[in-house]
């Protein structure tokens, strides 16, 4: 399945800028990044599975917000990019 | 059709944000804000068209990125959100 996955993390604490270093770690194990806060995933469903609830143990469900679009197998041929292709490195600090 | 759009635009410069809250205006007119840089948009073939084009307008190619999920017109049952609901509005500032 073909999965992207996009979040918004308050960052307007320390603990805020942890949590979004680690949800990028924890997306970056099942995709790739194509965005500063969206990941494109090739998972199976028991992966999809594992990630969501890694995912969920390291967000503040009370400020952070995740959501998961399921594109089915076939949900690559469905995307397309305009402009600039950023070189994200998910260990640099996310603050765009 | 349901589509996902999502972007990153580079706010390092006033410029910079100025377009990000334009790509923002011209999202709100054909959908729901979801995330901060992601909308959900119900569009037929002739809108989609349209919101690219408005958008192409308002992008920096160079150094802002616009990705778009068509999701097919049964995509919203596919999309799974966790976490908070952000009520934002397009008019504030878009820094996170």
């Amino acid at each position: 399945m073909f999965v992207v996955v996009t979040y918004d993390v308050n960052t307007e604490s320390p603990e805020g800028r942890r949590r979004l270093r680690r949800v990028a770690r924890v997306c970056k194990n099942y995709g790739t990044r194509v965005q500063n806060s969206v990941f494109e995933c090739v998972v199976d469903s028991v992966q999809l599975l594992q990630m969501k609830a890694e995912i969920l143990s390291v967000i503040d469900v009370v400020t952070d917000s995740v959501r998961y679009y399921n594109m089915g197998n076939e949900g690559r041929r469905r995307v397309e990019h305009v402009g600039a292709k950023p070189a994200l490195n998910v260990d640099e600090p996310l603050i765009f």
